[in-house]
């Protein structure tokens, strides 16, 4: 399937088979442990192996996706860095020095960087070009894109989902950065949730109380200009999102639809996340969620959702870092899925 | 320095150096990422870096004792398991089937596998043979060994920690292997937290309501029976105690008198840290501790010595497995520490 309309992809995208899952926990239960005694890595793995398309669980070729976009909202004063950070930061992914590359060759990923809504024009060997517009607009003051941009935006995720797939990745990662991206995040929270603003907004990449306030003030305002376009999903996200956050979204949906399992990093991505499956609710059954990140707010997310990520590490760095960890943890499970003794093997009564 | 006494073996453990810590967190400080922005893994790093005794902190030859002891307290009907499970479960150790060698694999660990208190003759090769006494006697009726015996099993884990140090290994795990060792950790706890019975004891590898009950009657006897033995640590190990729980503990002696960084696996190898700390409280600085495990009481453990574990994944099997996992989250800090661009690199002010 190539990626073609939004609602055909949406229409491929199938909840997990619980006769596969069922079968998956079988072969866990007769591996030389007591039962369940590996907690949520069986969890991990019996999903893992459910989802895969061959008799056996495996993760090869994993990619780390970094979608890339700017937020007119930083002119409100919401982040601690100035805008040039999203460019300066392009180069140094691209030049192998920030924590997603070094976290990434850890689990054995490759990173793909993609411009999806950068304010600079940047040229440089070896990033992406998908830009759909230079910069989301200003949410405090109107919608940070059209709906045609936001699908235009999803689509660029889904096909570097697709892209993946086609060339042998079994796993997607999924990261960002874009200064000020933690601000329409919260306001698509707290539009999707749905909560206020004071329970999802957090302190970013390092704001004081009085800077946190200001933050609080432009998701309540972003949430009123923008009010009649919060009608469903889509709009939401055309309205107080942010390019790379649909991208992010159409990324969980292309992968979805092709069956592939994707690893969540923290609160921006989640915010995707959280589209994607509002959009298309058996989207939840591919994805596996890295880390509650330190950002506040997070921690609602997932219990509000029924979600248990795997990691609580004060985490909040975003770029993927999460979950290239959360990568790592799956790797785990998969190779106690294939690798382990059965009962049967070392003559032991499989017990309790 | 050569294991010769336990006491000569505590003299030389000494706290982490507080200059070295800053020192790293100011070098974490200058890495392209927002300040502390990736939480726990940069409070790794910091100590990794610190109790380095090179420039730069680095995993080498990363390697994982599973220490094997028996039980007497079986007798008790308080495991869902058999005596004789020991046995086979260490066969399965060094046939490379079980969840340990699987995890340690991931971890690029080394797995040794020492007998300190088996019931079992085993001549297996890859076995290391330090059996200092066929099985702990029944906590429930009497002390599990003798004062004697206690400080051998010790020694025992102190001479792995020693050996490895010596052979280059910069990195050490800890796990065990001991059908009834959930039943002798909560006398230990209860003893030397301490805390009362109920607190502590859960269902260890998978015993019903009606089990659970009949283990805390068993640990309550224990420490009604041994109540005068449990004057100090090393006794309080030696009278509800278990072998391998004792070599944990001097496995955790040693590496700290050498500087070596230890990670400490679930329940029962934390029965053993605990015990250490008791013993020499700066051993604590050496600790990195994997993972709060699935067994009530483990996180009133945490809890209760301010300790955070690195993961909370429902892991209740032992063996080293959570130690395996969190060799590698270490690993990953170590990775940020060494590999990241700093904000000089990439002329980005450092901003909050």
């Amino acid at each position: 399937m190539q990626p073609t309309s939004l609602s055909e992809i949406i229409g491929a995208i199938r909840p997990v088979d619980p006769d596969r899952l069922r079968a998956a926990q079988d072969h866990l239960d007769n591996l030389t442990k007591p039962r369940r005694s590996l907690g949520v890595l069986e969890e991990i793995a019996a999903r893992m192996a459910a989802l895969s398309r061959e008799a056996r669980p495996a993760v090869r070729a994993p990619r780390i996706f970094v979608f890339v976009g700017d937020h007119g909202a930083v002119e409100e004063g919401v982040s601690a860095y100035p805008p040039e950070v999203t460019t300066l930061m392009v180069h140094n992914f691209l030049a192998g020095g920030a924590a997603i590359n070094v976290l990434a060759r850890r689990a054995g990923a490759e990173v793909r960087v993609v411009d999806v809504g950068m304010r600079d024009r940047v040229d440089v060997p070896g990033l992406i070009g998908r830009n759909v517009r230079r910069g989301a607009g200003n949410i405090a003051r109107g919608p940070a894109m059209s709906l045609e941009e936001a699908e235009q935006a999803l689509m660029a995720g889904t096909e570097m989902a697709m892209q993946a797939d086609s060339e042998g990745s079994t796993l997607i990662g999924l990261g960002e950065m874009g200064i000020g991206n933690t601000t329409s995040s919260a306001a698509l929270y707290a539009a999707l949730l749905p909560c206020v603003p004071r329970e999802i907004v957090g302190k970013g990449t390092g704001l004081d109380a009085a800077g946190v306030e200001r933050k609080i003030e432009t998701v309540t305002r972003a949430l009123a200009v923008n009010r009649e376009r919060l009608t469903d999903p889509l709009s939401a996200l055309a309205a107080v999102g942010g390019l790379e956050i649909a991208a992010i979204a159409g990324c969980c949906l292309g992968a979805a639809a092709r069956g592939l399992p994707v690893v969540v990093d923290g609160f921006i991505s989640g915010a995707g996340a959280l589209t994607a499956m509002r959009m298309a609710p058996a989207v939840r059954d591919y994805l596996f969620f890295s880390h509650v990140s330190a950002e506040a707010g997070h921690r609602l997310y997932f219990a509000r959702e029924g979600l248990r990520p795997m990691l609580d590490l004060d985490m909040r760095l975003g770029e993927g870092t999460g979950a290239a960890i959360g990568m790592q943890i799956i790797t785990d499970a998969v190779a106690i899925y294939n690798e382990m003794a059965t009962f049967a093997d070392v003559g032991i009564e499989p017990g309790a």
